[in-house]
């Protein structure tokens, strides 16, 4: 039987499904996802965005095959397969298509300074954003849920306080390696909305206008599945028996792997 | 008085502090740092090896400086100004200076996929060996030392594990970001050489061939200063009494800021 993750449903649903099913054709690049994973719709989202030709392979990170931890040593996706060589990392595998595909909807601005606030945003996304998102998720005690919730409030804000330009991304008018960080807890807000009290009006306006945003985006709307299965998976973090290497990191205040 | 760490010897010595003196002009980069910090001698050592002009300014971030704290947020060094615009986070930095001198001693690869491979090696270093790295030195208990260790060998043996080519450095013949991420932890091992049993013969020869050679490097050396007065700064680590974000980070359980 395995830890109860494991037994999460096999695969893609809705939209999500139907991009599944126009990539099943062998290509330069495999992408080993998993269909709920945050960590996945970051490159997911950049694929389709670059418009990047992709086979998608579904893989439950929680049964940690061998000849999956052949291509990710700790069995997480995302892992990225080009040409026959692995990579994985979600932030790695991004910063790679930019290397490698620099000509098909650039993701990073040429001006260094800028790709370096992006880089900088992207860091307060990994140690700031996504381990509260986690503590407001898992923390059973009505405190701590507020304090974490309180805390949440601030990091959005703080993405959003370093900006550049006038929207409607990050970066101003072309989407980024910063926004692909983040969009998709955006895309699970709605989990802690229903059972946490998250309200993001609490959030300023600059973050509210940038959320709506990027939630509207084709291509985040391509790699999302059927809410009533993110919610079968979030039940187990929310009840704090959930055993990804996340939440097990979140519950031990170590890092996320 | 504030913090204990605040008091701590004003300046670099030996030769980090000859290399001091001999960047004290305005240039287009000004370097803020703190002389003890490995964060800060990641980007130091970068600079000194492309050979970019700087103006090095010796920053307390134990002050949590007003000005200071408008160039880097958390008040945490290094902090490095080009042009008049701010940027921190050492790796950040890093990749900035090779996007913005890319024709000085390149540090990254031109392959996308070596380019890969090194911000995994990174990633593994910000992720596993730091952390457990400061693990051993704060643990007070002879159990959590020994488990601590054996974490770090282990770590120290996936990084070299990871090399591409036949060395001396990470990824071959050139020196890279992979090397300066670790490099300052390695000029710190003598700290739990002499305190916790650190022994390098436990791990790989691969890792101490690279481990030897790397702090054999001028740039190194230049960077270093008297062993002594880093041994008045880890005395607080070792007492577990250290409050620097790192030190408070691993008594936490959490992610190094």
């Amino acid at each position: 039987m395995g830890i109860p993750d494991a037994d999460i449903f096999p695969n893609a649903t809705g939209n999500a499904l139907k991009t599944v099913e126009a990539h099943q054709n062998p290509a330069d690049v495999t992408l080993y996802a998993g269909w709920f994973c945050p960590f996945v719709q970051r490159t997911w989202i950049a694929l389709e965005e670059k418009g990047i030709p992709y086979q998608y392979k579904e893989e439950n990170p929680y049964h940690k095959d061998k000849e999956f931890l052949k291509l990710s040593p700790k069995g997480l996706v995302p892992a990225l397969v080009y040409k026959g060589r692995p990579i994985h990392e979600s932030l790695v595998i991004n910063e790679f298509l930019e290397d490698a595909f620099p000509d098909t909807k650039p993701l990073l601005p040429a001006d260094p300074y800028e790709r370096a606030q992006i880089r900088i945003a992207i860091d307060h996304v990994t140690k700031s954003i996504i381990p509260t998102f986690f503590k407001v998720l898992q923390s059973q005690e009505k405190d701590a849920q507020q304090a974490a919730l309180k805390s949440l409030y601030e990091a959005f804000n703080a993405f959003a306080a370093r900006f550049i330009g006038d929207g409607p991304f990050f970066a101003g008018k072309d989407l980024s390696l910063a926004d692909l960080a983040l969009i998709p807890w955006i895309g699970r807000l709605y989990i802690i909305e229903k059972n946490r009290g998250f309200d993001i009006s609490n959030t300023d306006a600059k973050f509210q206008a940038w959320a709506k945003y990027v939630t509207e985006m084709e291509s985040f709307k391509k790699t999302t599945s059927d809410y009533v299965h993110y919610e079968q998976i979030y039940g187990r973090y929310l009840r704090n028996e959930a055993q990804s290497e996340a939440a097990k990191a979140t519950r031990a205040g170590g890092i996320i792997p």
